[in-house]
């Protein structure tokens, strides 16, 4: 890992890690932008936990040699992906998901469940940009209809990375 | 006021403060819900600021003399409602949505905006049952989609406190 | 339970649930300051949780009709207070420590721990005046050096009680 | 910056920011603490406030191109130090005590002030080994008694870095 000294900047990613709550197209999209995140030298952010899109995150930033930070809910090693560099311990179980979106420069939900709602919300009230990808069409409805132009629509995880860029330049 | 000594039963009853995210229904339906949850001995937990529902609520419990409990963001007096009598401080900004509901026996949304809607998320997350009240089409179309038995969504406040009293007696 | 309407004074009470840390006088101190807290119509805030001054100040606010609160670190109902008319869960784990001194308009400390310590450190942060009640010199040292005129030291229950009011009415 | 991957090692120093809880050589040796911790490699983790103990160690990791990650209180940058490299915001206030040390794998405690204190104790808590190193003489006769084998007390930075090598080649 190379890194240029000084701030860094910091990625969100969110997204489900109960099985009913992804589909195997959220697992490919989540490692895709993990491999994405890696190679543009940003810090992947994520909710550190093993399995399903949280887990798949990580994998991808690390095979492409990213370094990745977990705000994770617990102490339990056993539930934390390995693939996490930095694992930061809150041991504030959901009220974790608050710090997560406030560290973030951008926010990118990568599927959808209560978990990631919540996250999607907490980081509009804390005027964030929120990059959504899934196929759930209500959630984008919902969101795009109490977020306005902090909620952006994207297909794909590339679009997902150019429109992050762009945000990035505005800022 | 007058309790019987015990566990006390406690109804969160959360909605917007930001003038855009609530209608005049909804200060009208909150302050009826306040109501309706002193008249049932019920302690009302509230986010506890001043303004909105937050506000509306914590009035119409007190009118009726109910005991309110406010979990609120900071220590600055002067953004709490004057009817809250028990002020937790918190000092968690947005971090306390999910304090709030964690402690409720059940949780009624009257309202929806960003902030409402990290607590019905975080509600979810924590096994609650949670009401809707609101004009809002799309965030009852996503909740339930997401929800699923554990979102009931009622017209009116009176239909709120009936489930309510019928999920308490489930417990 | 009789309350007047309006903003609670609430007081705080803190001490070791962990039996190697408490003594059985700061059990019977914590079971009295509960008393005399539950007969001046103040509510009690504690951690929440059963066993040791936890739970003897609870029982002994109980056993004069107050009302108690507990602010707690988890939602495992077995490990809480029989005697907390309000749990208030935070799932914090510790952390809750900051939120229970936070609340209070006077914090009394009877006997001493880390826990304990935490919580006077944090309330001393927070520029709240702490009173400590317990044997352990080291810590009443201590705590007077770092903390100044915001720590009172006192040698019985009732002593804490009429310190207590003399803050409250300084407020 | 050069990284191995895996999980990293990460070292927490705490201290005073309030300019009557530090002395110069508190300054010194944080500072001095830092550069060690980034010659070794290990992550430095702060509270990340400029000012005092807390900006120092972050200088001094800086200077010997180390990673430095800033648990912070609040978002309000102008009050953060320079030197972090990843700022984790927790909006939490003093709450963000607690998180800091629950993610460290030692901890060092460079000065003595009420933050520290709560910082100290709330590790003792979380089972961690801590590392004081000042001249309070009243903190380390308290720590060591209520905190046992958990207290290690060094005199100056090289120890503190020896002894936190030994700690870390015991877990």
């Amino acid at each position: 890992l190379i890194f240029k000294m000084g701030r860094k900047t910091l990625i969100g990613v969110i997204g489900p890690r109960i099985e009913k709550e992804y589909s195997s197209k959220d697992i490919e999209n989540a490692k895709r932008i993990g491999e994405l995140v890696a190679e543009n030298n940003w810090i992947l952010l994520s909710g550190g936990m093993n399995g399903g899109v949280m887990e798949a995150v990580n994998v991808g930033a690390r095979s492409k040699k990213g370094l990745t930070l977990g705000i994770l809910p617990n102490d339990d090693k056993s539930t934390h992906s390995k693939d996490v560099d930095i694992p930061i311990i809150t041991n504030m179980r959901s009220g974790r998901n608050y710090m997560l979106v406030l560290s973030c420069d951008v926010v990118i939900a990568c599927g959808m469940g209560a978990g990631t709602a919540s996250e999607v919300s907490l980081a509009l009230q804390a005027q964030k940009n929120i990059i959504l990808l899934n196929d759930d069409e209500e959630s984008k409805t919902f969101f795009k209809k109490i977020g306005g132009e902090q909620i952006h629509i994207v297909d794909n995880p590339e679009d997902a990375i150019t429109l992050t860029k762009e945000i990035l330049s505005n800022d």
